[in-house]
């Protein structure tokens, strides 16, 4: 065993150890916990800025781009709203413990199940220093104990959030290893942590895909993930054009880098030459590149043609792929091709096709008359998010607090025995 | 690629390509294929059993265990008991396209959870070829498209089941590709199968230890197992010892080769002296060898000592390991210690003691005053069962209908946009 794999199991070690004590902890405990970091992160402003600037100027040195310094940066609004991120988490109602509906069986068994934590939750991410408050936040409240590995350009704002964390955690009378942060910065880190399937019951990786797949590849441990969210919006035979234009410009522009974004529009072909060409300006103004379908092309002279690598692609960007179909199913069967389970929306005024678009169309979240960018934990109501998960086991769509849970079933008798 | 690889790619992009078809289907049509699939194992009894015959033959001549023989024997009963597990299935009520209560966002988004199947299964077992039919049941009923590699002891046995499950599909319109046995003896097709990752949603092996390690080590797709089963049963310093006795009585007992039965058994050191005496004796005249700690061997001379390997083991035999314990705490650290997190009990009539332990025992079913043997998915309510997970992610105790399914987000707004 390397050094490096003995910290890591050290580590892994302490975790278990310490999540029976997260575990049994009373919500009130753990919400004076959590409001007592976000106290922390703004009374140890200056520390914690300090030592962002030495991953700022290293990140400079090493010519990171203006975006991921920009994402790296802690200033003074990015603490304040992980403060407000913790205290929001506090208000969430806490899961733990929480008993099901009991049923009775003949012999008089009275069953339920009763919510509980997973145990010891790893967490692997990239740049952003936020996600080590974030995770430790809603990983803490679902009564886990949390293993943060963040990006190496972030190596030191996250050590000095460990720090703050941990005291924190001391003062409110949880145990110290309920959250750790991986004190080393060489990649076979991560490696020795997806080999800790003794202690860790799950491992999410937040990232992009190549992390992602890294983490799939080399665990040992269930990961939940997502690679990719290649989503579309299907504008059908008698939608309401206006709101259909709302609706795709939201999708495709708010916010063109996140996986929640329009990648693909679809398009009835009996309204196409009505909605496309005002959609099409309106995009075009805003500096979204659209690439069509022969259809589409037609409709829109000039439109690049898409090739078959656009359908699967997830752009991230301010491009869009157009195709005119012939009718819901072609639409159906052209997200379930080319779709990454992740989020969908049909624009239609018919509510039996809304129905089957919503029964039919295989993803974590199916819209109807709504945007694809509310596929979100907050949004849709979850409190604060951990991730969104489009492989169906255990959570599919935005995980919540919730989702960091799972049940046992108890069961109370007096005397049953089997015969 | 080797002609075993293509058989199992093959066969696992008909199922994925079966299983949309598998999920619309409505609940009538499944059930009407579960009953035509019951009806056709009775009428063709003969076949199924000659074809059976050939592996008992073989069996014979390979040196088989008679317990092995036993259970992969297809008598009348075998198959009369398949068919009536399949019409119970048949009775379940069917959880896919049940929707969640609705909550109302603040902007009038109305969200739900819709349940919808996994998608694709595989099952990985060992001999008994009835679970060829269970297993192929609970997927169909759950909308599921299932891929079943059976031991190869019961080779042509489970052929011939598959061939007439194939049959019944198609007769009630259900995709042929819905239910498929692999058709290859050599253990590569496992192999294969568990690399489908880009096909198959889950993989649940049944079997012993062996099996499973193997299949968590070489799968990439996600895995629902247990791996073992070592129960315990706690007396109480004031449990009904008379209840006491029953309990523990008919945990280890009535049937002691399987997961729920008890392995250690746990006894307030208050009520020791009263209670092992005549339990001993009353395990004694079933012929259960005991093997104490050392206070128990006080109590109880000519007993065997417990050594440090009997406190995690298994038996599944009648065989018990017994522990006289300061108090609870001591029990519940005891479980934490050496337990699988499969099923624990207490018996007590303290209302408070019952109610932390139920909260502080890690285990996928807590049970007060009522045997261990409950720990079934038919005993606590749930319908059949495909298995009983000790792993806390998606499912964590016996597995019904419900847990071969999920949930997605379904939305329904008016125009909504995100500002």
């Amino acid at each position: 065993m390397t050094a490096i794999e003995k910290t890591i199991r050290k580590m892994a070690e302490a975790a278990r150890n310490a999540a029976p004590e997260v575990a049994r902890c009373p919500a009130d405990q753990k919400n004076a916990a959590l409001k007592r970091i976000a106290e922390k992160i703004l009374q140890d402003a200056s520390y914690i800025q300090a030592e962002n600037k030495k991953d700022l100027v290293r990140a400079d040195e090493m010519g990171l781009s203006g975006p991921m310094i920009e994402r790296l940066t802690l200033k003074d609004e990015t603490l304040q709203s992980m403060a407000d991120g913790l205290n929001d988490v506090a208000l969430l109602e806490d899961p733990v413990g929480r008993l099901s509906h009991t049923w009775t069986r003949p012999n008089g068994l009275q069953v339920s199940r009763m919510r509980i934590p997973l145990g010891v939750i790893g967490i692997i991410y990239e740049s952003r220093p936020n996600v080590t408050v974030d995770a430790a936040g809603l990983c803490l409240k679902a009564g886990n104990a949390v293993i943060l590995r963040g990006g190496s350009e972030a190596f030191n704002s996250n050590q000095a959030l460990a720090a703050i964390i941990s005291r924190a955690l001391q003062e409110s009378g949880l145990p110290e290893h309920a959250v750790q942060v991986i004190p080393v910065r060489e990649r076979s880190a991560v490696n020795a942590l997806l080999k800790q399937e003794e202690f860790i019951d799950l491992i999410i990786p937040r990232g992009g895909e190549g992390l992602i797949r890294f983490v799939v590849e080399n665990s040992k441990i269930p990961v939940l993930k997502h690679y990719k969210g290649v989503c579309h919006v299907y504008i059908d035979a008698d939608a309401d054009l206006n709101m259909a234009q709302e609706i795709c410009f939201n999708a495709k522009v708010q916010r063109p880098g996140v996986c929640n974004a329009m990648e693909t529009l679809l398009v009835h072909q009996s309204v196409a030459e009505k909605f496309l060409p005002d959609m099409a300006e309106r995009f075009s103004a805003a500096g979204v590149e659209l690439r069509g379908c022969p259809v589409t092309c037609r409709i829109l002279p000039g439109t690049n043609r898409a090739e078959d690598a656009d359908w699967p692609e997830e752009y991230l960007d301010l491009i869009l792929a157009v195709k005119v179909v012939e009718d819901m199913d072609q639409a159906i069967s052209h997200i379930a091709n080319y779709g990454s389970n992740h989020t969908e929306a049909i624009v239609t005024r018919d509510d039996d096709r809304a129905r089957r678009f919503v029964r039919e169309v295989d993803s974590s979240v199916v819209l109807v008359n709504a945007s694809t960018r509310f596929n979100d934990g907050g949004q849709l109501g979850l409190g604060a998010e951990i991730g969104i998960s489009t492989s169906k086991l255990h959570a599919f769509g935005p995980m919540g607090v919730e989702e960091l849970t799972t049940t046992k079933f108890v069961v109370f008798g007096d005397g049953q025995i089997r015969t």
